[in-house]
């Protein structure tokens, strides 16, 4: 049977083989089966290691590790059920292409199906959410065998960190005895090394593309989630076509710091509103389709004039529209960046100038309105963008909060990154998500936008902050209940209907949540205070909860008479 | 495409399929796809519905929901990760045989693979862990769809309770418009039902197995979870063979309220210790191995001569001892009752009177112990098994607190019923079970025992003892993390190792969660003061958290204390 050296010698090649594909941070959650695996990356002075009792947070908190470091993050569990936590957080990793890599331990073959405590069948436990299975072998100590695991652990990272990126699963039949030889001698590092291609367009096709897209009425359309390095690359793109850029708030566009009147960013408000005399052209759409719906209802009412081109490396094709005419799978910076050096011939200003027109007296029609001005979930959303300092991280929650980012932000920033759960757009694991985010870089100013049902849905994440002392700043749009509901079709039901089943007040007092986790609390009474609060926050960076209290139906009023406002002055209906 | 009216009758035939098969209770998550859906259930009279916005805690409400009235209950919820978040009390209901009704709702096919937001791949969403997977049709409104979605709901019911019992998942792709038609007429009932036989042996079978049993040295094994009324079934086949019984804690043998001097419900402390002169000639199993590791490193030792039958309905043989000469599918209560009435022959007493002497030396022992007289985790959990009251219920954590009870317990109490979750054993969702436990019997006294790393794991489900005012009385066992490694090998370890990885400390006041979800919150201080707090609960119930500060390292020197006390008494070694 197996011994404990060899145990030992057999994992300890996998973590030299992770660490040799660049693997820094694993999420341990406690149990006896990981035992060895656990002590040896504990022990391991190249992987900063967490640790958390509950595993669903865990995993969201190696998400958000691997969303703010870009690079692939490991976790690991005992056997059972605690995998299964694993789950949400694994589909959300799928689905934005974060490279997890799930390691889990498991009895082997002679305790399976036998009825054995804290045992299930963890094959293929992720389905198809994760890029590959694998069940590793028994752990031996021959030459043949280490050279097995070490090469296991370096080509699974890369297999996660290839494009599309996502996660794997390892699941480790382990014998007993569990405990691992922690004085054996480390064995060697290997030195192997793979270097990754990009898929790029030939010249040829590079300058037929120029010249199809050139000096026409065009729109920019970029979705998915970017670094604001990344967006400047599009905004620059823009420019050189002279076109406006739509795009959804994780492209941070708007949030990147670089200022240009071609930047739609209230286009949710204003673009059904609009009367447009002419089509686009040209669409070059980047990513999946921004959040804004108005923008998705526009796209899809474009006739078929309109040449629409859609430019995504996975090949995943992921356009719910199915309009595309050309499918163009080439890494997005590259080909960005290529199209911007290329392109000779702006499009005149008169195509551009209306956008800028509608942009502007959306955002003239936003000043003029009072509610603007007092504290609610609307005003305290711009507030947050536009308090983000230099090279700040914001981790904003899905439902409202983001609606609210992406609808309201002016275009004037400091430079920060925006980031937020949008494979599957889940309300589960927004605390950990954006607590991983916070340790990777403690030193800038982190905030954290949610509101009271996914504050509560994964308040256990606060753990994390606590044991870490992560001084992660959560702004809580506490309007007791599902806000997103009171603007969906849900809401003309009547309230016996509604209440209980999309209304779901909680009734919960979040400075006791804060005192557990040793959270300082500030309930926020006006929009100067929390103002305050958001500026110190860029210098003094602390663990601390400022909610705001909000409320359902208001914030379906002023949607509306912002809309309402616009319509009189933008002429349409 | 699709119509709200043909959505409403399509889905409500569905409804009626499953009341006819038998679904009382609904546990709804809020979402939006899931709205047709979660109205219909809100509206039917027939079913009881809960809602809870974390789906983790949901669907182990409905698990314990389920476990308590023994019925079939339905989860809802909408797409995306909150399916995901299932995970964890499905693969539990599947190894522990509850008929859990997964409804998952899903974007209509033209609507996957695209991107589209809260969408991604649900086929087969929980792998092996489901008895059955059914992507249900799009609904139309014709009489052969409306027979079908009838037919499927009336029949995955009944796969979910055939035995082996298990969960079922059934994925639903919705068109909008979502919002039903509320006024719309219900169909008619239909009638059909089904009438479920159940494995039983032939009188031959019968008489031959009684003949090979009665009149040798037994002893009868009870694994598997058991109400009180089958556990007396089992004493009393002891009784009829003249047998000592050996069990595990969720069998209910110590708990159902029937004395005999036949149960060994110390069996975990002397079973090692005592010299035995002779194996015994015939082992009846029932069930899974019970939980003491003793008992099973006891049976793992017996010799050939012993002959071990094993007996089980479900045909899964989860036999981790591998050592069965017969295994037995027949329904077990059905057989245990057979047996019982055919037995004419009478073990002679000597054989059975060592076991009842290793039984009372134990208690002996136990009594002399200070330690069982002063407050702490060992006492506070034999108490609260001594105050439970006639029908009430108990639910136990796993790793320490059902070690706690299995060792300690004394065989005289009230009748009442012990559950827990022991298919996998997880520390996750035991609130939210044992909150589904109080829900469906809300008037008897209902207790839950649970450590702190299980409390902290599932404390969102405490907003369902919030919401639905469910009068659990929990009692908490805190002695600040991973109690249970105190007890395996990893106590090897230095403590910079061990702390963090396996200690693991979170430092979380419980008066403020005790306050957070408006329970009451009491300090024990004495075990005088916690005897009163639980005979109050016979008579009055309400929603309290009763904290019993604990010591990791006390808990391992008493239970060795025990041990030694027994070893210098029985003699071996």
């Amino acid at each position: 049977m197996t011994n404990q050296s060899d145990t030992t010698n057999y994992l300890q090649a996998f973590v030299e083989g992770m660490i040799s594909s660049g693997v820094e941070q694993a999420v341990i959650s406690p149990g006896s089966r990981s035992t060895p695996l656990a002590l040896l990356l504990h022990r391991q002075e190249k992987i900063t290691t967490f640790v958390e009792v509950d595993e669903r947070s865990a995993a969201f908190f190696a998400l958000g590790l691997s969303k703010a470091s870009g690079k692939p993050v490991a976790l690991l569990c005992t056997s059972g059920t605690a995998a299964a936590n694993y789950y949400p957080a694994i589909c959300e990793a799928n689905a934005s292409h974060i490279p997890l890599i799930v390691l889990t331990t498991d009895r082997p073959h002679e305790l399976r199906q036998v009825g054995a405590p804290q045992a299930m069948d963890q094959f293929h436990l992720f389905q198809s959410h994760v890029k590959e299975f694998i069940e590793m072998a028994i752990p031996e100590g021959t030459k043949a065998m280490l050279d097995y695991s070490y090469w296991q652990g370096m080509r699974v990272i890369d297999t996660a960190c290839q494009t599309p990126k996502g996660p794997v699963h390892l699941n480790f039949p382990l014998r007993e005895p569990l405990l691992p030889d922690l004085n054996q001698a480390l064995i060697a590092e290997k030195t192997t090394k793979i270097v990754v291609g990009k898929k790029q367009l030939s010249e040829d096709e590079l300058i037929k593309f120029v010249d199809a897209c050139q000096g026409k009425k065009g729109v920019l359309v970029v979705g998915g989630s970017h670094t604001p390095e990344e967006a400047k690359v599009f905004i620059e793109l823009a420019e050189s076509l002279n076109w406006p850029i739509l795009s959804d708030p994780l492209a941070n566009i708007t949030a990147c710091g670089k200022d240009s009147s071609l930047i739609m960013s209230y286009a949710d408000l204003f673009i059904q509103e609009v009367e447009m005399n002419q089509s686009p052209e040209v669409v070059i759409r980047f990513g999946m389709v921004p959040i804004s719906k108005n923008t998705m209802f526009w796209l899809q009412s474009l006739s078929e004039t309109s040449k629409i081109y859609f430019v995504d490396e996975t090949g995943e094709w992921q356009d719910q529209l199915k309009q595309t005419q050309v499918a163009i799978q080439a890494e997005e910076q590259l080909f960005a960046k290529a199209i911007r050096d290329r392109v000779k011939i702006k499009t005149t200003d008169s195509w551009r100038d209306q956008w800028i027109n509608w942009q502007e007296i959306t955002a003239q029609q936003l000043m003029k309105l009072s509610e603007m001005k007092t504290l609610n979930e609307t005003s305290a959303s711009i507030l947050v963008h536009k308090k983000m300092a230099k090279d700040g991280q914001l981790f904003v929650s899905n439902s409202n909060a983001i609606r609210f980012l992406d609808r309201f932000s002016s275009p004037e920033s400091n430079q920060y990154q925006l980031f937020g759960n949008r494979g599957i757009n889940g309300i589960d694991g927004i605390v950990s998500t954006a607590l991983g985010m916070c340790a990777t870089h403690p030193n800038r100013q982190n905030v954290l936008l949610i509101g009271d049902l996914a504050m509560y849905h994964d308040m256990n994440g606060l753990l994390l902050a606590k044991r870490y002392n992560l001084p992660l700043t959560i702004v809580l749009l506490n309007n007791n209940g599902g806000g997103i509901f009171s603007f969906l079709s849900q809401r003309q039901l009547k309230s016996d209907d509604f209440e209980p089943i999309f209304g779901t007040p909680i009734d919960l007092d979040f400075s006791l949540v804060a005192q557990l986790y040793d959270a300082e609390y500030t309930k926020a009474e006006s929009l100067e205070q929390l103002e305050q609060l958001l500026e110190a926050t860029q210098t003094q960076a602390k663990f601390q909860l400022i909610e705001v209290v909000g409320d359902r139906q208001e914030n379906v009023l002023l949607y509306e008479k912002v809309i309402g406002g616009l319509t009189e002055k933008l002429g349409k209906k």
